[in-house]
């Protein structure tokens, strides 16, 4: 078995009994093993847990029972999803403290309903404060293109171990662009759903009002399945919709004949590296875009989405600060404590201002079904990296690498990020996203799918993991 | 014509042509001129719209037309209210800089529809921050049962007007007891709605959250009747629930058979004046109520009320603040740059527990239909009165008349206040809430006429205003 096989097959493969879910599994364990000393990607591995699984699934296939459409794929999820009798890290060491978890988070308990087999929890920025996939306590997860590089964080490890070819579906959380900047950084697809989407049930929370889950995957296809998988209402998350599933898999190949398509302009076409560039350009010039589009004020819904980040964040994690403030992740700390000293008129005014925003934005919808923006400024800085130059300015990189994806998670618009590879001539790739309104995913994977077909958007593999 | 007459009597005499809408506004005039210079209840008259609307009013009858159900009768709004070619003034000095409203406030419209006819603005607390009724640049209003004593805040004028016989209607709003404490203080009834049952529209907003607006009045009857004239959606404010109008006045007289009654106790049976704990064993006793029941965490409550109310203030004023602070009452002043400086954790903690907290009592509605609780600590403080003493403590006036006020409104409950006169045997009034589930004004309102047919509850006159 390749490790560059997608979910779709792999599970096509089990089902027909031409591959074991114990030979998937086992190939999977292996690649971990011989790579993630190098990739920095897994925190914890359920190998045993994975291998019953694996064994029953072939046992019932051997029985004639019917496999699901996920059947014996191996994925891993972002280690702040709950996973039955381990403690929820969140990134943090603070939480290696904490009770096992009682049961799986909902997303795992309903990909594993459909066949798929968890293999373990994933790096990730300390208590998803993050956007370089770095950690003080777990080391960074490194970028399979340039293992000197950032994933891109915070779901840093579920980037690199997609884009490494250990798992070809993991999931991972977006606040700001935790799913977004490493698919765009390591070169892979992500999807952070709208708002209310997806179950949060059994997941470490951030900032409550826009935590979105979300898979990442090397293609559209497997995007598109596992995030069908996942689906539906959770009397468990109040705040997940009661909508009836929507499968995105039936109409994926629809082409986009029909869809009136536009670019960020202004604000998104500002202070963006060639790379960025370019792949924005290929991507529109594929959709046959020319029209633009201009999302009003996004500098200030990315400085009232960093003020509700903080203070929240800071509310969230208040007490622990209190009583164990030498034990997070120095750099997370001084984010925290600066979020709990925000006075609140700032916050209430972000909050008032958001409101206002997302009518201005939801107006947009009335006239185009998609926007293209960039995912990221740039390809991957190095491990360490704290200043990168973009549009002129030094800037600090940490915050910045959010600076397209901050003012659209906020109001909790549906994204697919989509990999362009080697836009610079070099082995980096960098991301697109194609934005939807709310609960249109369909379009984002629609227009996804098509730019995958045309060969613009790829998930590259790495040169030295080939 | 009896300045003592209320809003239904006056009405049907105008309708019946026994007296004409001329010479009501006279007389209500007159006693103004005559009385306010003592109370201090008016911060401006439109005596020239007044007697416009008056005699049109006299000519459509003339005419055959048909007059409404508050044909003639004169009402006072507190001065938040827009009124057209008047600055709002909110009771500050700040806001007389501000252009001349437009137009009207939607519920001044919709009771001038009905006939009613307004003949002024009513002097209130600062930007509403107040339960004392006083004001450092309009003076205090006074109470018309001893002029050297408070009207309670920040409707105070509105509670002054109608209880010195100047207007049968005002209306106030309530935040935190706005309505209440000077219903309570003065001896009259006053209806805060469910929130967002009435337009605000055309009104100076302080806690958008739980800003409401409604009427004072001396009969139950009358609040009825204004209210039902005041209600349905309001496309000029979106807050405002697009529910069909539900009149209360058909079923005012259906008595309390078959309604489930409980008194408030734990926090609300502690820190009472002995006048407090008489009258709500009054209202108690008169309704039969035996039962009790714990609105669980009401103290909490208090405290997350405040917190978002003063950083909520805070940043409603900010600018302001910065700009012109030395225009603001003193004590206005205070309190919002407190707010100002309050860390956001603070606020967005007292959000997630008034989301529990508005669970944990909507719960109790299914075990009761209504709960009576004190409206006040006390009867009225002093004017200047800076401390008092309740449950043995010796605690701040102005904060403290909001005990049992600020954790219902806080969760958006509709409560009448009903007014208990003479309790401690000297002449000063106390009021009862009379609380129920959302969207349940009807069961007040139906109590509330319960007791007043008994005798229980009633709007003393003023001994020296007879």
């Amino acid at each position: 078995m390749s490790p560059w096989q997608d979910a779709t097959s792999i599970a096509a493969a089990v089902r027909a009994g031409e591959v074991t879910a114990v030979a998937v599994v086992a190939a999977t364990l292996e690649r971990i093993a011989r790579h993630d000393p190098a990739l920095g990607a897994f925190t914890a591995l359920v190998s045993a847990r994975a291998m019953a699984r694996a064994e029953a699934l072939d046992a019932a296939r051997a029985a004639g029972e019917a496999l699901g459409p996920l059947a014996g794929v191996p994925f891993a999820v972002k280690n702040l999803f709950d996973i039955a009798g381990l403690p929820t890290l969140a990134g943090s060491a603070i939480n290696r403290a904490r009770a096992s978890a009682p049961r799986d988070a909902t997303l795992i308990a309903r990909l594993e309903a459909q066949g798929a087999i968890l293999v373990g929890a994933l790096n990730m920025g300390e208590y998803a404060y993050d956007f370089t996939g770095e950690n003080a306590h777990d080391g960074p997860s490194r970028n399979p293109h340039d293992l000197a590089r950032m994933t891109g964080g915070s779901s840093g490890g579920s980037g690199s171990a997609v884009a490494g070819g250990l798992v070809p579906i993991a999931l991972g959380s977006d606040t700001n662009g935790s799913i977004r900047v490493p698919a765009s950084l390591c070169g892979i697809f992500g999807l952070k759903p709208t708002y209310g989407r997806l179950s949060r049930a059994g997941s470490f929370p951030f900032v409550d009002s826009f935590d979105h889950l979300g898979p990442l995957a090397r293609s559209v296809r497997d995007l598109a399945l596992s995030y069908d998988a996942m689906q539906g209402p959770d009397a468990a998350d109040p705040s997940c919709a009661p909508r009836a599933v929507e499968p995105s898999l039936p109409g994926l190949d629809g082409g986009i004949e029909g869809l009136r398509i536009a670019r960020a302009c202004g604000y998104f076409r500002q202070g963006l590296s060639p790379e960025a560039a370019l792949a924005t350009d290929a991507v529109a010039h594929a959709l046959g875009v020319t029209a633009e589009i201009e999302i009003p004020e996004a500098a200030r819904a990315r400085a009232a989405a960093y003020l509700i980040t903080t203070a929240e964040g800071g509310a969230l994690h208040l007490d622990r600060l209190r009583r164990q403030a030498e034990e997070f992740d120095p750099d997370t700390r001084d984010r925290l404590i600066a979020g709990c000293m925000t006075p609140a008129p700032l916050v209430i005014k972000a909050q008032k201002f958001r409101r206002w925003y997302q009518q201005q934005v939801l107006r947009l919808f009335d006239k185009v079904d998609a926007i293209i923006a960039p995912a990221t400024p740039t390809t991957a800085p190095l491990l360490g990296q704290k200043l990168f130059s973009i549009g002129g300015e030094t800037l600090p990189v940490r915050a910045n690498l959010g600076l397209f994806t901050q003012p659209i998670s906020f109001i909790g618009l549906p994204v697919v990020a989509v990999p362009v590879p080697e836009m610079g001539g070099g082995p980096l790739p960098i991301g697109v996203q194609v934005i939807a309104a709310p609960w249109r995913e369909d379009i984002c994977l629609r227009i996804a799918c098509h730019l995958e077909r045309q060969g613009v958007a790829r998930a590259p593999r790495p040169r030295e993991m080939r």
